[in-house]
């Protein structure tokens, strides 16, 4: 059995799909307990009925006794296990500061169509979905894929990376944000990208990555859908 | 001159507030830039023209040649440095995941008064504001502030406390949650603290240490204020 446990909502990318990524790119392999469990243990393992250190949401990790929430505290923990971050303190933090930035990214997405309340649809929450996606699409996205291409362009010591001049989770996260973007507001994301050329050509690096394009091309890579954080309502895409 | 320095928005304490209580239990000197300097460099600061690590937004942290955003990052940063974390592994990582929590909540609770937009005044979303507040208080702030209260029943090895049995970052920064919470929505946050005795227990009990009394008694302190994440408008009080 795999030593690694991902536990996360089935049928989704979701904040998952992060730490799917990270494994992939490591050849690590880890259960994916959504797809390869149970619906009972999938609830079980949410429960987390006795558990001194319960995490709050999924996805979580469980790697032997250990129990880790919040999606980029587990890539702190694999980065360090699997050379998916430097490990000198200084490029350590800094991947970690690039993948809190992503993550906050990712919040101000799903707020796109859920801006009022997560437990309600979507379709009781459009007008403010279209206000909210508005400012996302013409202010937030180009303000954060921005500073993404200043990062890339200050970074002296790797052409075409982040960090350094290797990959790192903050990397492969990037590309799991374009992508989202890119299926979420094909309109907004391709007039983004034209002027965030390194952070294009940098999404274009990580899917061709051997591990990570056999990944993409996999069954184990969900599609794209109306369930997850990223998705496609074409009136939000402005 | 203090060997820290830390950069952010004048007259509020917003994000901020996290770092500055962390220095504060430490006992260890900073420098409070939108404080203690001009405008001219808390502007330079902002720009950071040439750094190759920009920071994406305040709070950040210069220390020597080190420069660090993210909230969660500079308390991981100080944590290993002042004692406000364990030293083991897992114990610090649990610390870093409750206060990646605690941040979720924070960001939260300022999309009460803003979520459409936060580049628009809270005038220009006030309908939204108040669906989006009825949620958070109802719904949100229970459950956020419930998780927090089974950590600290499950925890074995210190009452009281949120981490083993001593005072973490996380735990100064669940105290200025709940005394946020409490400004901005008396009424809703007393509703919640009834049912979670013992979060209210650690907030009045991380205010009365010695150096967070004495630093609360302060000038230093800025008073909750509608500038900051924590505002109190009584119509989003439900």
């Amino acid at each position: 059995m795999a030593a690694y446990e991902l536990f996360y909502w089935p049928g989704l990318q979701g904040r998952g799909e992060f730490v799917r990524l990270a494994f992939e790119e490591a050849g690590v392999a880890y259960r994916d307990v959504a797809k390869d469990g149970s619906v009972a243990e999938v609830a079980d393992g949410f429960g987390n009925v006795d558990l001194a250190t319960p995490p709050f949401a999924p996805p979580f990790l469980k790697h032997g006794k250990r129990v880790i929430g919040q999606t980029a505290a587990i890539l702190l923990y694999l980065g360090d296990r699997h050379g998916l971050a430097p490990k000198a303190e200084t490029g350590r933090l800094w991947t970690h500061q690039l993948q809190l930035t992503i993550g906050d990214v990712v919040t101000e997405a799903h707020d796109t169509h859920h801006p009022i309340a997560s437990r309600l649809y979507y379709e009781d929450q459009m007008p403010e979905a279209k206000r909210r996606a508005e400012d996302f699409c013409r202010q937030r996205m180009p303000k954060f894929l921005g500073w993404f291409e200043t990062v890339l362009e200050r970074n002296a010591n790797g052409r075409g990376h982040l960090v350094g001049a290797r990959v790192t989770y903050a990397e492969l996260s990037l590309f799991q944000l374009v992508a989202g973007l890119s299926y979420a507001f094909p309109k907004a994301s391709r007039r983004v990208l034209q002027k965030t050329s390194r952070v294009a050509a940098l999404a274009e690096a990580v899917a061709a990555r051997p591990r990570i394009a056999a990944y993409l091309a996999s069954e184990r890579r969900i599609p794209f859908n109306e369930l997850g954080i990223f998705r496609r309502y074409p009136e939000l895409d402005l």
